[in-house]
């Protein structure tokens, strides 16, 4: 179909790279500094994310003192041992040989964080569902993430934290939520596949499988819907050209 | 900086493009199909999204049933009325004049959800802050969103529903979570900025004033930090070359 909006077949293909090509980079922070230049690019990527009601929620809050990120790799520390003790016992130590983090390699962390009460008590379009600026934060953590992407630096987002303790070392008040602290920098390669993936901790899902039509569990069991067969061929067209992981 | 993981400049510049130039489409949506390839590709993008203890908890609720649009858009209708009376009086007039969704133009329609129970109930990453599964959905819509403006189609997220009465509409169990609902489509123009920009009810903020160095409120107030003169610099290239919106 002529579709002017349309980018290049080049252009398009560069975007599924960066989306295809992402990923969640723990171990492989190599301590090259990230120019200010690149930083600036990516933040501005995150700042250009879609917010209800156009508040911008966010702060972005670089954490580059080694005293600071000492003090948050030691709660993320505490949490993980805490969590390994939630997981049952045949699969505590597979939890516990991962590598979660890259807080004191990583040369750059940044907090993206959600100021609720940005622009008023009133937001276009969190009236009724009021974790819309919390998603608009999370939008911006993604769009810097695909920049970053192309940018050849990897990103690493870690949760495993108590958030009181975390906002506490951050110097942040109650109100303001930490959506997501990432360990950002150059890396000496980017995995195929996620690693949690790789070390058979859970496979990817078929996509065909996790489509529903018109109502929630109207799945195509039959395999009638045209979409089906689309999804199954792009999907392998993708993994065989090397562009999406298999 | 040597970097052999960095895109080329020209695919850089479309992963860029794509995000400076995504929009939150309400009001241009033509009735063209979309083709079950595009369809399928854009969701292979939101399906690559990064989730939490690789739990990929979403699925893609397709809706193309005039029938089930027509009850959604009623749900918003009724939301959208009781929203203008929760506006000061001012801002009342110029709310009920905006247009919001643009759910029975588009010809697809896609509620993605977050199903917090898939792969059990302890989650690599979840331990500690509960609200991640749903921040992985939140990554899936802005991959598919970036994905869908390459390939030329508008996207709009409607966030004004009862939640409850959206679940039920689409026969969605109370435990899933329906994070966003879209609308998606091909579109006769993408507007050079954000809508809400344009109807002055809010201004984009400047990005060096959000940005705070290793504890929360530590702004570069005078003007120290390198970064934040090329925070300024990158703004105004991006803008002056017509890659990001003045």
């Amino acid at each position: 179909m002529e579709n002017q909006y349309a980018f290049s077949a080049d252009e398009r293909a560069a975007v599924y790279h960066s989306i295809f090509s992402r990923r969640d980079v723990r171990g492989q922070f190599l301590p090259d500094a990230v120019p200010d230049e690149v930083l600036a690019r990516i933040l501005m990527a995150a700042h250009h994310a879609p917010s209800v009601g156009f508040m911008q929620p966010w702060n972005f809050l670089l954490v580059r003192e080694p005293q600071v990120k000492a003090q948050v790799h030691g709660l993320f520390a505490q949490a993980h041992d805490e969590a390994a003790l939630m997981f049952a016992e045949e699969k505590r130590e597979t939890y516990r040989r991962l590598k979660l983090e890259g807080i004191l390699e990583a040369p750059i962390n940044l907090c993206i964080t959600c100021d609720r009460s940005r622009s008023g008590p009133v937001v276009i379009g969190r009236t009724h569902i009021k974790t819309m600026d919390l998603y608009s934060s999370v939008c911006a953590v993604q769009n810097l993430w695909l920049a970053a992407r192309a940018e050849g630096l990897g990103v690493g987002w870690v949760s495993i934290f108590d958030q009181p303790a975390l906002q506490a070392v951050l110097g942040m008040p109650a109100e303001i939520v930490p959506i997501a602290y990432l360990c950002i920098g150059y890396v000496s390669h980017f995995y195929d596949k996620p690693e949690l993936e790789t070390a058979g901790w859970l496979p990817r899902l078929p996509l065909a499988d996790l489509i529903y039509y018109d109502q929630w569990g109207q799945a195509d069991t039959q395999g009638r819907e045209s979409l089906t067969q689309e999804v199954r061929t792009v999907q392998t067209a993708l993994q065989t050209q090397g562009i999406a992981p298999r």
